[in-house]
């Protein structure tokens, strides 16, 4: 069980500012995430682009943003766990929650900050035969630990960065690596595909364009897969694991099951102090709903100050709390 | 008469960047401010100091937020009127507004937005005899155009970085330089003081400690000042003109007789659009409050990315506001 005074579900730019936020009024975090970086959209989504209205950045390249986000949270030590969906809340009987993962780590905190923008990121699904039943077996939607990988057979697909970016790298660490992608071109940066193209030429993986997995096969964990040509030939390879990278999309999930007040797919809050209808349990950036609210960062930002004012009296519930300047107190670490 | 679409009373960070969000919308933006210079109180109350909570920027000196800012507004070419106060708003009959500062300068426009921090900056008037009566006469309480300065007499008083800084900068332009101080050692940076000593010492400038200006004297305009030693001695030296140097308090001033609700020097606001009272007039930043405000700049960057929003409908009645995102649409100069 990890201990913290806030549990933050979500570590794009607003859940990752919240802790600083938190940490100015000596509130410590942890955040946990489903994408296995922290950053959100601008991580997933966008991370080479740059934004023009973070005010006072006048062009910050998004993974910059979020690299700046990071170091400037970083005296206040906050505790991450990615590449985790949070899947329940549990209420104590003396008002804290336990936050519990899809993969069973659980979070004590005496505030839950709904930090989770459009939702947490899910892959896309191919229609493969057989693909939910291997999930754990073989399957795989992201490549959280690469190492694992080690000696394998391995089947990837998809035409964008993901799957061009993994099978480069890899390449030098699996025993076989077969790229499967439908089209004839791909989606990704032209100098990745250049060095896919490449390193088949050169025998170093297989790569099979105008073709897709159709199906999967193997006995109580995956052993091979069907491969459906454009043509309609079909050609069946052995794998010890396949790797679909067709992008996430963001699902709002959990949440929505846990009695909060919600609509088109945010949590509703009170302007005041960015809180649900739930005590203890708030939401700010892209997940919330309000007259007026804009999905901008800087509004994240905003409310994510406002709103740990308020959670302070969940955490000191004895202490009066008072507000100073950073310019004159400073940041003091924990 | 100016001719602009959002007028924008005070250009401290958050009427800064108020122009960007504007900007955006395409609407333009003429800015007024009672200080020469743009930055509000970051400029007059702590340039060199770092801000710690400006999401993304670690640790940025109070200037180069204002620098930041300034080159993040630059491409929306907004106009400024420096060094006046604004007094009074005419409203017009199409419902269009007239704003009008002390120097009679008028602002036409749609919208007017008032982002007036804690107020005008205003100088703290020491008690010395006339000195009401002698200004525009020959006392001056900021130095807007040092060059009007130029060939002639200047008493300044004050122990802080102004009267060192403009002592120094007016040494080589006025005739001469007298700097009364009623202490015997500075408040303002010690290597300003030390070339504060080293003129006097080569007889480039009157350096006249532990003694105050008591007294102005002339015949329609500034003659001499008698200056009061704290020895008691009396000495009255000929002048044209007198600078007394003791700092800006923000003043409230002419915003309270504009019919808005007040509560504590401060307009409230609906926080749907952080509009007033009174129709097409907005107050963002410091100067606006509503349950749960804090006075933080980021904060009043939200609220200047929510009012233009607002504004919108004033500025273009016929066209419908679409959101888009910078980093999809980009940044698109007048
Ligand atoms: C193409 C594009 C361009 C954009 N351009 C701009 C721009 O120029 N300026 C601007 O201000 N905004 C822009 N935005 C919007 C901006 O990205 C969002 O406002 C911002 O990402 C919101 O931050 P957030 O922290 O609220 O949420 P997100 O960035 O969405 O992060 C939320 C995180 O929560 C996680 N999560 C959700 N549910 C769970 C769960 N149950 N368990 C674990 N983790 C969970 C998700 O995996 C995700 O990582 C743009 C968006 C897009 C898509
Ligand atoms: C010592 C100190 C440290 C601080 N530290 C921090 C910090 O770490 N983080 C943080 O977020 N905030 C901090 N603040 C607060 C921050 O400076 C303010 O929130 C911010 O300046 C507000 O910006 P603004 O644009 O609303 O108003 P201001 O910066 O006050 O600017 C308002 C401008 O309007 C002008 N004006 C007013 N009335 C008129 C008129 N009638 N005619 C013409 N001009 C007019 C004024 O002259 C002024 O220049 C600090 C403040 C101080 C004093």
């Amino acid at each position: 069980m990890i201990h913290t005074d806030i549990c933050i579900i979500g570590a794009g730019p607003v859940g990752l500012f919240a802790v600083f936020e938190a940490g100015l009024l000596k509130m410590r975090c942890h955040l946990i995430d489903a994408l296995p970086v922290v950053g959100g959209q601008l991580a997933e989504i966008y991370p080479q682009k740059p934004i023009y209205d973070i005010p006072g950045a006048p062009a910050i390249i998004a993974e910059d943003l979020v690299n700046n986000l990071m170091k400037q949270i970083e005296e206040f030590k906050p505790g991450f766990t990615l590449g985790e969906r949070v899947e329940a809340l549990e209420k104590q009987d003396d008002g804290s929650y336990i936050v519990r993962t899809n993969e069973g780590t659980d979070v004590h905190c005496q505030v839950v900050v709904i930090a989770a923008g459009l939702g947490s990121f899910e892959p896309r699904k191919p229609a493969v035969e057989q693909l939910e039943y291997f999930e754990g077996k073989g399957v795989h939607y992201m490549v959280k630990k690469p190492e694992q990988f080690r000696g394998r057979n391995v089947v990837l697909a998809g035409g964008g960065d993901s799957a061009l970016d993994w099978t480069i790298f890899l390449a030098d660490i699996a025993s076989r690596v077969t790229l499967v992608h439908r089209g004839d071109t791909f989606r990704g940066a032209p100098d990745s595909a250049e060095k896919v193209y490449d390193l088949a030429g050169k025998g170093k993986i297989d790569l099979i364009l105008q073709a897709q997995v159709n199906k999967l096969g193997g006995n109580g964990v995956l052993k091979e897969v069907s491969i459906l040509g454009n043509d309609k030939s079909i050609t069946t390879i052995p794998t010890d694991d396949f790797i679909p990278l067709f992008g996430l999309s963001p699902k709002l999930g959990p949440i929505a099951d846990w009695n909060l007040g919600v609509e088109k797919s945010a949590v509703i809050v009170d302007t005041f102090d960015y809180s649900t209808n739930v005590e203890r349990i708030y939401a700010i950036g892209d997940i919330n709903t309000y007259p007026g609210k804009l999905k901008l960062i800087l509004c994240g930002f905003h409310e994510a100050a406002i709103m740990m004012q308020s959670a302070f009296k969940y955490v000191y519930p004895d202490q009066k709390l008072s507000f100073k300047y950073t310019t004159v107190n400073g940041v003091n670490p924990f």
